[in-house]
């Protein structure tokens, strides 16, 4: 068993994902409005732009099935509003750190969900949010604060640190519980969960990890 | 005489026209962020992103040139930024209209003005401006607002008659006054430029007129 398992039906994924993606628009939308300077708010308004083309991608797919995006959204909006709200952090550098870190988690995580998809949507949404989002020019933004002001990198450790848990939650709630049920109708589920989806966890966190020594921050 | 003749330098016209793009993105970027409903929130995303397209392709433009697009922007931010202000309005509706007038009234006038460029730019610029803005998912938001709230219909009226003098007072800004110089550096200016100008300013208005009572505002 894996990861593939737990992957739920397509309409909730493509509206939890879409959801998500719109949020990161919004965050990185956010980012631009408060940002420093001009070349901060030029290079943040490309990578918003990134975030705006997967939703787009992903609210083409739900149009392609006859449904309306925003009653697929509509689920989901609950949590993941809270979770930016949780996220957003008190100032520019943590609303990007934000958006680099749980922008990226959570990009990973759909992408290995759509392997669980039926048909050929799976490797076309993989490959949608596989596209560049402009990561490198959050980096870049993040790298310059921090290279002027050490006891932003011990902050932004902390706050990075913080977030990951939550940003983890998003993610397990993304995931079908239900187990299998066999033709007498008897449910099971191999095993805990939580073991079964242990090593894609590990993955996750490891490349989170990897983020966060890229700009030079203690995981 | 016409209006080509009062065409900026290529640079400048780049920079004002990108740094006004980028503004609408914001604008439209918090309209997303302010958004009553989910349905609202999507439709006006994709619009955000018209404006995000038309700015980056400007950008494009100046980069091709090996100029810095923060360095061409930077003179026309302290104007633009007043005007956003100006126009942002104090709710949702009002800064939707504000982004359908203004941003329909200054790309027609951006499109004109790109009639003066050298070479092939002209067209290209005319092309790019000229790309559907999303105008429609604006007018089809503000016409449900309006459908739903007789009061609003007239506040927003006054709204959009205030802030037709201020997106003109920026249009007027971005001509170049210098008038022709011959080869003995005399500089001849041929009657009042503001009598030049008038009949572009009248098309401008007239189509500012169409979109109010599109939308049954009184102009």
């Amino acid at each position: 068993m894996d990861i593939k398992d737990l992957t739920p039906e397509l309409l909730p994924f493509l509206g939890q994902s879409a959801y998500f993606e719109l949020g990161v628009f919004e965050s990185l939308a956010r980012a631009v409005l408060i940002a420093p300077d001009l070349a901060a708010k030029q290079a943040l308004s490309t990578a918003a732009g990134r975030a705006l083309s997967k939703h787009q991608g992903l609210v083409a797919e739900i149009r392609r099935r006859g449904a309306e995006p925003a009653d697929v959204m509509a689920p989901f909006v609950p949590a993941l509003d809270a979770f930016r709200a949780e996220i957003t952090g008190a100032d520019w550098t943590e609303l990007l750190l934000s958006c680099y870190l749980a922008g990226g988690l959570l990009d990973d995580f759909f992408i290995r969900l759509s392997d669980g998809l039926p048909g050929e949507v799976g490797p076309r949404i993989a490959h949608l949010l596989g596209e560049d989002a402009g990561a490198a020019i959050l980096a870049t933004q993040l790298a310059a604060a921090i290279a002027t002001d050490a006891p932003l990198a011990s902050h932004l450790a902390l706050w990075g640190r913080r977030l990951v848990g939550d940003t983890l939650l998003i993610a397990r709630s993304a995931l079908a519980f239900a187990g299998t049920t066999d033709q007498a109708g008897v449910v099971t589920v191999a095993g805990p969960a939580e073991e079964r989806i242990e090593p894609v966890f590990t993955e996750l966190i490891a490349a989170h990890t990897r983020r966060m020594d890229g700009l030079g921050l203690t995981a």
